[in-house]
């Protein structure tokens, strides 16, 4: 039997109410599927802070670079809108994210069946919406260098005296790699892949754009290449979402980008990504994975947050980090019925009524349909 | 009588069409409400390059300055995709903003009731929305130093061996001063403000918020103002984007919300735009209006564009650079009227059938309604 070894990192929020109906499903995985599961459990973000006054210990991050798969909840929350910038909860996140070397940040707009018509779109505009946002993950004006916030010498017209710098960088190198999972990723689905930048305004953006055809032109002309800016990206995505596939995008746009996507399907209590790196040794690569949505502190403990964005995030895991596609497709179509079903968390009691759970039980209606 | 100099620079693709209604509006104020204006023509972008290989020349850019308003079309084309980064027609629009210092972008995103059912949203989400994006003009990522594209040494780890590089920099006085209008704005709306940046990640995000809130506290405490991350600010105008008022960004987040915003209408050939700068001796702010529509290259020459946001913005130059408030209001309710008849432009035969016109026989409705 396969054994896959995880490391579990809830967070903050609901993060690790989330993250105990995924376990559950990792039970079922294991009771019936003969997998084998090595579990190990560790903190991140503000509950990182509150325990060892770091957002990520060196002991938790050696663990993640070791794993086959870091799942993580959520990190943040306004009780740690206090803390310096540099032990913020977010910092636990970029850390994981750059020393893994995360480069591919996946994120699937995928409009359920079930839930059409909770969307503030249009049902005709979204209805069987699937597109995938490649985010590159690791570089950009997240991590460049020179940053910070300044005083601004004795300049007189500068009123407040300070000067605060982010530092837009992207290396040829990192542009390809990204492009290349793309492509790939592309290949699998409808063969067409949208490159997105500013390379009307930014150098940075027109070596985006070159770096991205140079991938196509010599590797992968078999796939459709279009380029787009980045705000016309924004409104085609509020216009028409369903003319895209696969879109490849910078760590900034991709940020804005993939959430005004995930919006557009009405329920971003359901949407998963997955962060991949280079292969390890064994051949599976450098993975975390988490739900797109945020730490929802205001609803954290009360049994409202919907696990489902966490569930699918596992079942990213099953499919990108264990070559377990039929197992994924079995933990979608679970998550799928059950929505059929009418089974509704707070964030889902719209439109249609439905069948009022909590967390959990929405966790134990998963497993059951398994 | 009231006398006003105005330098008209219609651009490339559709501008030149659109500006042509504008001038019917124009000589109708003229003639029916004793203004004076001192009309010049000039080129900027695509047009400009055809004619001097520059896409604004200095002598247009001292016209520029010496004027009241600014009004100008549109600019760039697939024709000039092969121009140097230099010269692109984006170049002569960027000088335009930057050497008038048109600090504050003030982008209206209004849903006609007319036009409520063209919206790819549902009716209920944007009916009677009405909202405001500050754009921050003439600073961050589009004008910071260092820029360009560089060779990476001899950087082994670089496939491609390029880099390329953007700064982002803000000063404490350039975020107070569009804050300052941003407030401004709002207590003559709803008095709400909210701030959108990347305060997570970025140092310049942080050095946005404090300086915003500073503002705030010490000069426009009666404002309502709250801060939200510009994803979440994506996400949220995609929801529920009736939650905001004023929304007070940089450049680089404005440019994409301010789009997706403008998508949110339905109606993204009836927005205008306003840029504005610092007061000249005369008392009038220096300013420039555009439509927040581009070029559409594709349907140029074709009697095809719709010119309302044309005109609208022409509106705003009534209303911001020579307070003639009361004109602005007839001209916005004679497009109010105008649509409410079914007229209809090609761009807007949507769901309601309506009156099929070409662009000059909408410029001629408009002004038969004033
Ligand atoms: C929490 C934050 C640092 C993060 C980001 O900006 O990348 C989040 O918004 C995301 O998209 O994963
Ligand atoms: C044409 C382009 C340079 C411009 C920008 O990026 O600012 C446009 O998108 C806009 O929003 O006015």
């Amino acid at each position: 039997s396969d054994s896959y070894s995880l490391l579990i990192l809830p967070g903050d929020g609901i993060g690790p109410e989330v993250m105990a109906e995924v376990v559950k499903v990792i039970d079922w995985f294991q009771a019936h599927r003969g997998m084998s599961f090595d579990i190990g459990h560790g903190l991140v973000g503000g509950s990182s802070y509150d325990a060892h006054g770091t957002p990520l210990t060196d002991e938790t991050m050696a663990r993640a670079q070791a794993v086959d798969a870091v799942l993580l909840g959520a990190v943040g929350g306004p009780k740690y809108d206090v803390l310096d910038f540099s032990v913020k909860p977010e910092r636990g996140l970029l850390r994981l994210r750059k020393e893994m070397d995360l480069y591919a940040n996946l994120r699937p707009a995928q409009c359920f069946d079930a839930l059409a018509d909770f969307s503030s779109l249009k049902r005709e505009v979204v209805a069987g919406l699937d597109i995938l946002i490649v985010r590159e993950l690791t570089s950009g004006v997240y991590f460049g260098e020179p940053r910070g916030i300044h005083a601004d010498g004795n300049n007189p017209d500068n009123e407040g005296g300070r000067v605060g710098i982010n530092t837009q960088r992207y290396t040829s190198g990192e542009i390809r790699r990204v492009a290349r999972s793309a492509f790939e990723l592309a290949r699998r689905r409808s063969n067409r892949v949208c490159s997105m930048e500013k390379a009307n305004v930014m150098e940075s953006g027109i070596l985006w754009r070159e770096e991205v055809q140079w991938v196509h032109d010599n590797e992968y002309a078999d796939v459709e290449l279009t380029h787009m800016y980045a705000d016309n990206g924004a409104m085609q995505l509020v216009r028409n979402p369903r003319q895209f596939d696969v879109i490849v995008t910078d760590n900034l746009f991709g940020d804005l980008l993939s959430d005004a996507a995930a919006m557009l399907t009405g329920s971003l209590g359901m949407l998963p990504s997955a962060s991949l790196g280079a292969p390890m040794a064994n051949g599976r690569p450098k993975a975390l994975y988490e739900p797109v949505h945020g730490s929802a502190p205001d609803i954290a403990g009360q049994g409202k947050a919907n696990p489902i964005a966490c569930i699918l995030s596992f079942a990213m895991a099953l499919r990108y980090s264990f070559d377990q596609g039929a197992a994924a497709a079995d933990l979608e179509r679970a998550v799928e019925r059950v929505l059929a079903d009418g089974v509704r968390t707070a964030d889902l009691t719209g439109p249609d009524g439905g069948i009022p759970v909590t967390t959990a039980q929405m966790g134990d209606r998963i497993v059951a349909a398994l």
